[in-house]
């Protein structure tokens, strides 16, 4: 069958095989078999592909990339050198035992998003294994990037700071939050953002990020998320609704970029006229909560120590009740993972976690104001030996256009 | 807190009533003492609500939302009597316990899409529970819906049809597929498109349809769908790439509106500049199956029979090979149930349902040409005691511009 090319550029061979040898580092140390990797983002990080198949990581030896289909596309999307057909899931032990004379006993699964009765499938297909989680391998792997996927990173932050340029030209008194939503998601998708927010968490969605004008930027929502917003009805409760836009107004572009599958996330405030002395306030301590936490942030700082930080430099500055949400909505963090899931490790939070050289994650320092709106900055940042390298560019000066 | 008032419409609660009176008989006719309902499109059919929460069903008596965030808004989107604060997951037991004076043990759960691990954390948190699959009569509950819910789809539909009026003012030659679908998908989220598109199916993905130009329309994907595309990168691999838009190629405006939760489907051909006269008459033998499948569809009619006038027909026209795909990558379904997941029952397709007043589902009947593209048509349609009602309205007429 003729297909056409692949779409852009594929994960080198290198790295998936500096992947999957940690990877089966892991197995190892947990005496796991092998591990079944299902999922699509997962899969993608392993094998390069997102085609529907299993791909089979044994402890030692070489991994293999069973496809449903398209197999062709694995093929020309993956650069592991085992990739061959199946016909049906159903098949899989029969493969499974074909090319590696026995099935695993220890199988790790991602049972973190493997539903239950995917799992029972397997436990007919494959009689006999003992599901072992390796969900936690798997994220703690995901969470220390390679000078390859930083790479990609910053070309999805460059998606954020060239949509974020082109703001004021697109902000319009009057336009309807859904309606000024449009046009930025139109340019973004002009630039290559792909759309899809891969998130890992149990019922998480995201769609562009959190665009919310005034009051809506006060809106909780069912996410563990500072900023949440109306959405446009109770089916979705989160993000853009159908209010107008206003002058004097806090607009909260958060926003989040997706390009080779890899995400990003972003805050800017801009308004048109300008801001209540309160929020501009609020949005210095911001700016100075990041410094503060970016200051202290290197390989070996504890989350917990960041965290804190934050805390105190909002409760010192009379904010501690806005700060990440309000009241009883707040969320008890500062900021989160980021790769190909929008909610990676580390957590900037009140845990044990060091930093470690490698791991990507945003912080986003952000107040509400109770039917006022919110404002706050969101960079994502890739720790380095010496401390933080910023991968979103933007100026960080508040837009008061005229 | 002050919240701003909830976005839209909320349930009725005589639309709740009946829907939980008809999941409770579910359940007592397989003797489970009460269901958990966790996952969002669940959520909201029996809730209302997206909150982050957990509704219990007993089989007899009254429901309870146990509510983790956001307790104000749950309230305000759900018409349900008993809404009540969750501090953690971990007090669900005691909370049980408190209202019902029993845990159940038999528990329905959504088994086909709730994470293993989340089950293992609800048998910590309510012991001696035996898990029951309850998502078989839920889904297929849901297949059928009321007249509240065939008006919402109305609404959802309406989208897709006018901002099909709109595509010739945006469709361009020279456009590249990303830029001419952001600018469709700008019009639609200014008529409150929600963007979410939910899916059941495990690692099953979509981002506003399939907007493929020329041979992408011909590239398959790992969705179990007649079309798929590039992608822009092999991390999303489905949708739109970045191929620029030229004159005689097939614009497959295959588009999935969110309205209030409820989606439809809907694909419509146009093109710049004339077809060949290959597409024309393939698109013509997608009209005559539509009609021959629209005529044979009535309450009892079963989808194998359905699916079989369609097959047969292309088959008859000598176009076997390219219908519902191309070659190996063909799918073996002609349609899908729409609602508050684009992936709901039933499937037309070769099975033994039979269809039910009250199913509303998309018909596809499509064919793929390999490098050239795709051409097809496809209406969302609800089953009345007479036959089909359609609820997309737009223009059936192949449109080649000028």
């Amino acid at each position: 069958m003729e297909q056409a090319p692949t779409a852009g550029l594929s994960t080198p061979v290198t790295e998936l095989d500096a992947r999957l040898r940690e990877l089966q580092r892991r197995l190892q140390a947990r005496a796991v078999d092998g591990a079944l990797i299902l999922q699509n983002a997962d899969l993608f990080y392993y094998a390069g592909t997102v085609q529907q198949s299993h791909l089979y990581v044994p402890a030692e030896g070489e991994p293999t990339l069973f496809v449903r289909r398209v197999l062709e596309r694995a093929r020309a999307e993956s650069a592991l050198a085992a990739i061959v057909p199946l016909a049906s899931p159903k098949e899989l032990g029969e493969a499974l035992l074909r090319r590696y004379g026995a099935l695993p006993q220890r199988l790790g699964l991602e049972l973190d998003v493997l539903p239950v009765d995917r799992l029972h499938k397997l436990q007919r297909q494959l009689p006999g294994i003992l599901p072992v989680d390796v969900s936690p391998d798997i994220v703690g792997q995901r969470a220390i990037k390679s000078e390859y996927e930083i790479g990609l990173l910053r070309q999805s932050a460059a998606i954020a700071d060239a949509v974020c340029e082109r703001l004021p030209e697109l902000l319009r008194e009057g336009l309807t939050e859904a309606e000024f939503a449009g046009k930025v998601e139109a340019e973004a998708r002009a630039l290559g953002h792909e759309g899809i927010i891969r998130m890992r968490g149990f019922n998480q969605e995201m769609f562009y990020g959190q665009l919310l004008v005034g009051p809506n930027g006060s809106v909780a929502s069912f996410l563990d998320t500072p900023l949440g917003g109306s959405g446009l009805s109770a089916a979705v409760a989160q993000g853009v609704g159908m209010r107008r836009i206003g002058r004097g107004e806090p607009v909260v572009f958060d926003f989040v970029p997706v390009r080779h599958g890899y995400i990003t996330d972003f805050t800017r405030i801009l308004s048109l006229g300008p801001l209540p002395v309160q929020l501009r306030s609020a949005y210095e301590v911001a700016l100075r909560i990041q410094a503060a936490v970016v200051e202290a942030a290197r390989p070996g700082a504890p989350c917990r120590a960041l965290y804190q930080i934050a805390v105190a430099a909002a409760e010192r500055a009379g904010l501690g009740e806005h700060f990440m949400g309000y009241g009883t909505t707040r969320v008890r963090f500062l900021g989160h993972g980021v790769g190909l899931e929008l909610d990676e490790l580390p957590v900037i939070a009140a845990n044990d976690t060091a930093l470690q050289a490698g791991m990507v994650f945003a912080l986003e320092p952000k107040f509400v104001f109770p039917g006022v709106g919110a404002v706050g900055i969101e960079n994502t940042w890739c720790v380095r030996p010496g401390g933080l390298e910023r991968l979103t560019l933007s100026s960080e000066e508040l837009r008061e256009l005229p």
